[in-house]
């Protein structure tokens, strides 16, 4: 049983959105065991939607679409549904209360006939109540297909997924069982990888795959198996992992569905009730935001100084200004001094700085564009390690980023 | 003419990485008069890619595919591209040199029979140079139709399309113009914009076009226009973001195809020599990192204090605890001791606090989850103001951090 995917908007096909819908519902899916055969993004154009819906439903039992539910001329979505299943447009009593209360309660502009007509649906159409927005959601059984259509702002759709369309899907389908693994490495390339994996890879059951996923010097493996025993297929899975858990040992620093560099030292963190500052030069902010992102980081993350300019470096960081004179602002005692005074300053157990060069001028400092510094306080030393990470702007501040959690996660690990 | 983009891996699939480059390639092909019919998104599986290439190649000119060009067995987009032009592969001398040399400078793993592999063409193929990696785009012409092969790397993918693809398909195809103009505005919704300028859109003449692209309480309106005569559509759009900047004047703050809050605050901050520093706490460096992430930043950022616990905040930005105390940390006067601290602590002629509750829980204060009080201290005055933000703790930060850029826009907009 496969799913599609329909993205609906002008604005997907000329590229002022990324589509980060379909990921969203492509995880939802895979998590029951629904996959998702493929995605199709297609404009706010009657005959181009027509004609996506007639090819999805060839080839799934389930249609989800996202976008043109707004209220503008634009959004054709609801009508052309409407057209492709010979249903005509009804007002739901109950859509329009809400809308009329949303209006009242959070929005200062006045409400207009247009915020009135998103209350139409098909007749055909079970309405799934979209707590956080006008436009209602949609669930349509015609002969063996399923369609679901959903606005597209993505925390609306988000919420009419995991509220409302997963569990309902959960009691209408029977599914094949899915159980996925996946392990997140560093240090080693893709290919690196796979050569030393190999004969394990080559003697893998049929029905467990492996994906290399790589991304800024780190690469996710994911096994899944998929079947209707799924006692058989978590066996394998454990076994499987087990294994490649001994053949990679050396640059394993987590697993899980979901997990990233930033979530483990989050985690170890919490979890050794350790708490963290960073001092950020060309980063700029991205560790402290990156951390603060995941809920509960108040449990070990104290603050940061963002120390851009050179002058926020001696002012608020107390970096001697001797010091930034004989070996320039990117050098090993600056990031050194950072990480050590950030550590006092805000009284944490750990310390994380980073001063680089970042380009595309040479700024402050002599050093070339892609050098940089990482430092790391702990309670018991400071160092600090340079990199060369290429030439690329927004790439060298993402690697540097990430190897600075990846130089602190080592760290925790001693404590 | 139109193009198709098929991004292609299991990856996308299962919705483990979003597919940030259709967008990428639908903006460059757009910015040369190219409109993109369809993104299709398809595993890696043999039968699925050569459906999608048939498909596409009956509707499109050029078609663009990304991914599934690695060194691991997962990687078939080559050799299915080369069955589909019932083609041969053979291996290509420069990339084989390029591949090594990558690997002799910046690679510590020791190439790999994988690795050269990567060196094989299909003998129809135009080797397209990629600088950055291992896996060369390619470019097939087919008949009518141009392929075109990408590796799905983002930014090595970026590169190829910046510098060899989009001067290669200017050259190879006549193309009509599209001209468009974006207009950016805040503080009204969606549908209150398109009430207000409901006659003047009815008005609009049949080649230029209106989209409403709402984002975070802000929306964007672009205006496109596609023809052959060039002046004519230059001018239509002319006029009509003209008669739209004089109904919108009150909302408008900026304009231009990647134009955004955070890009006009730097623009205005660099023209006007004038400097910035924020003290965020909720928001966590997120406002440092975006403002950072703009070339140039140096010229007028100075750093930012994310005090995230509220140790952070009496300790680097000096706010009485008394004043916690009486207020807690999530209060009016707060923000503004924040705002005016970090100005004189950075030495900056603006600075910018955000304190508030993102969740899940209440924290170091009592306030309710979703209230935000945000300040700008301006080298005249200093001043906060309260917000109700809803209760999604990602939405809540970025809501947050564009209505803060958004009210340090109207101040520096007085200087």
């Amino acid at each position: 049983m496969f799913a599609e995917i329909i993205t609906i908007g002008d604005e997907i096909l000329i590229g002022q959105i990324v589509d980060t819908n379909s990921a969203f519902i492509a995880q939802e899916l895979n998590k029951i065991g629904i996959s998702v055969y493929q995605v199709t993004s297609v404009q706010d154009e009657r005959n181009h939607i027509l004609k996506a819906l007639n090819d999805a439903a060839s080839r799934a039992s389930i249609v989800l679409l996202t976008g043109g539910l707004g209220p503008t001329k634009d959004d054709i979505t609801k009508h052309t549904l409407c057209e492709y299943l010979n249903d005509t447009l009804v007002e739901d009593p109950e859509v329009l209360r809400h809308i009329e209360a949303l209006f009242r309660n959070y929005i200062s502009t006045p409400i207009s006939d247009l915020n009135r007509r998103q209350a139409l649906v098909p007749t055909k159409a079970e309405v799934m109540h979209n707590a956080y927005g006008t436009a209602p959601g949609m669930w349509i059984k015609d002969g063996d297909t399923v369609f679901i259509s959903m606005p597209g702002v993505p925390f609306e759709m988000q919420h009419l997924m995991q509220d409302v369309i997963i569990p309902k899907l959960v009691t209408t389908f029977k599914r094949p069982y899915i159980v996925h693994k996946t392990i997140l490495t560093y240090g080693l390339g893709e290919s690196a990888i796979a050569l030393r994996i190999e004969s394990w890879e080559e003697r893998l059951p049929s029905f467990v795959k492996l994906a290399y996923l790589p991304n800024l010097g780190k690469v996710r493996l994911r096994l899944t198996a998929k079947g209707m025993d799924k006692e058989k297929l978590e066996q394998a899975v454990t076994s499987e992992a087990g294994k490649l858990n001994k053949l990679l040992e050396d640059i394993i620093y987590g697993e899980g569905e979901d997990g990233n560099i930033e979530t483990v030292v989050a985690g170890l963190l919490t979890e050794k009730k350790m708490t963290l500052a960073t001092a950020e030069s060309f980063t700029g902010g991205k560790i402290a935001a990156m951390l603060t992102a995941i809920p509960g980081a108040s449990a070990y993350f104290k603050g940061s100084v963002v120390s851009y300019a050179t002058d926020a470096k001696t002012r608020v960081l107390k970096v001697p200004k001797d010091m930034i004179l004989e070996h320039s602002v990117v050098s090993e005692q600056v990031a050194m001094v950072m990480a050590e005074n950030v550590r006092h300053l805000m009284d944490s157990h750990f310390g994380l700085a980073t001063t680089g060069n970042a380009g595309p001028t040479k700024g402050d400092s002599e050093a070339d564009i892609g050098t940089v510094f990482i430092a790391v306080a702990t309670p018991e030393e400071v160092f600090a390690r340079k990199f060369t990470m290429g030439n690329h702007r927004t790439r060298i501040v993402q690697k540097s980023v990430h190897k600075a959690l990846e130089m602190l996660h080592k760290e925790i690990l001693k404590f």
